[in-house]
């Protein structure tokens, strides 16, 4: 790999654009792992809080042009509306990633606003309901799942800076492309979000009675219609294209069971599918799992990593430049 | 009220017909409360378990017939399926309830079949993934919400056999209508099943890549997908009518979603009302209760029980003729 000046394996300088929850937690994790971090922020309220704590907050054109002089890298940890402002400050030849819950829409951002960055896409599935700096923890993202993309032509330079950072705050990492990420995420977390609201909107139009008799099953299933509507909104919104066909998916499996159910009166194929894809995710999440490694100099190294994203595998760990990963 | 031979408060002897998980719950529970009781089970596994236990098993025709002769109360915990065998073995004027999840469907089995005994339906909103007398307990219905259908004609003298039992087994009763039981069960029973299966299937067809990054949101949303096919089956399958309504609202509303998500991009109305519905749940779960009672001897009573089971409110204790209610 071709290190920029000064590099050390594991004590790349990061940068984070964005305080909130997401933000704060990767400065903290990163300060906790022995990088020397700086933060910067629209928001007064994080600024303040993050500086009580101690932190090196200053302005967002001052800490990213600080980051290129440093080859620090870049995090970007604002909603997707405000990246673009972000990206517009960039300057070219910068270590640039994300932790935004979207990545084919970041990436375009990426290539029309700030096409000089080196951009590799980030997005660690970790979160609580609540936000802001005061919500974050160095301990946000310990056993979660840290995806990174790994496009054709991808920088893998900047991919073992964000793979490095990641595993430095306790995650594994997932890689995969931004079109994939996508779609995954909004089958397995956007659409359960639609779902939820639409299940709770039936069920209380059963009025206080049905609430009364609701049990663990409409508990469970509601559970994140009780998270804040506008994080809701900006999640699902921002990944439209893809969660219109997650939930087009829904639809016809929906209309599959009404029809089924108005016609024989059965619901074997709908709830035995169910059953058996319930069954798949236990059985991945219990699998044992076989230890590989990618060759992160290797020409086939992008193939590999993808390749390895959808298997189910993760990368565990870091040897030099080659990513120790581990797969069912 | 006109009490039976030898009624005393309390006291009524118990004949539970099918000792799975719930009928053998009930047997435990109403023998921990002090009852004469004995069971019936075309199950040789369920008989041979429950007797190794001590309990009392004849079999089914016996059971109902001493039943009748004793001025007991009769539970009826078979599935559905199994309900009308039953029923032709049930004396004229025997005092009878059920545990079965549906009301409607029993009830019209009942007017069918058994047309001379005293009914009142049940159901127990309680149970595990697990099945057969093994899996029941005395403490079942601890804290749960049982179902007492109050129609116009009930018999309240039965009604109160089953409120005694059912506050026996620290259960609180929700009195309702049979169809107003089913609907309310096909919103926040049946419907959470089958959208869980909808959401595991469409979750796995993103392959092990989707099913790596599933988090929270879809873990819990699929949980109740992992229950046993043949049950979900049974008790959505039982409730047909009711649950068509409920999938017709959920195909309206997830319908609208695709609309707005695919037209202008928002999900606004969606969202905000599931976040409403959840909070309308949370809130009546956290109201302040307040004590009010039913006099049963009342021409009213029957109305005064449906309009409390309506408003979220529940009887929670029976003090001769008069039921202790709490609602919000």
């Amino acid at each position: 790999m071709s290190g920029g000046a000064g590099r050390m394996s594991g004590v790349r300088d990061v940068c984070v654009v964005g305080l909130g929850l997401i933000g704060g937690s990767v400065l903290r994790a990163a300060a906790a792992a022995g990088r020397v971090v700086w933060g910067a922020t629209a928001s007064a309220a994080d600024a303040d809080a993050a500086r009580a704590d101690g932190f090196d907050v200053v302005d967002t054109a001052e800490a990213v042009r600080r980051a290129r002089e440093r080859d620090a890298l870049v995090v970007v940890a604002v909603p997707l509306p405000a990246v673009e402002d972000v990206l517009r400050v960039v300057p070219d030849g910068v270590r640039l990633t994300d932790v935004v819950s979207v990545k084919g829409p970041v990436a375009e951002l990426v290539a029309r606003v700030a096409p000089g960055a080196r951009y590799v896409g980030g997005h660690p599935m970790a979160g609580t309901s609540a936000s802001g700096w005061q919500a974050g923890t160095a301990e946000l993202f310990r056993g979660a799942a840290w995806v990174v993309t790994a496009e054709d032509g991808t920088d893998l330079d900047v991919l073992s800076d964000v793979l490095e950072l990641a595993l430095a705050t306790g995650a594994h990492v997932v890689p995969t492309t931004a079109g994939e990420h996508d779609a995954a995420v909004a089958r397995i977390s956007h659409l359960p979000h639609v779902l939820a609201a639409v299940l709770a909107s039936v069920g209380a139009d059963g009025g206080p009675l049905a609430l009364a008799l609701a049990a663990g099953s409409f508990g469970e299933g509601t559970r994140v219609a009780g998270s804040r509507p506008e994080l809701v909104r900006a999640m699902c919104e921002g990944n439209r294209s893809a969660l219109l066909d997650a939930v087009d998916d829904a639809l016809g499996r929906l209309g599959a069971a009404r029809g089924s159910l108005a016609s024989t009166g059965g619901l074997a194929k709908t709830i035995e599918a169910g059953h058996a894809a319930r069954r798949a995710l236990v059985d991945q999440q219990a699998a044992e799992l076989t230890d590989l490694t990618v060759d992160l100099t290797s020409p086939q190294a992008l193939e590999a990593l993808r390749a390895l994203g959808s298997r189910g595998g993760r990368i565990v760990g870091l040897n030099g430049s080659t990513a120790l990963a581990r797969t069912s």
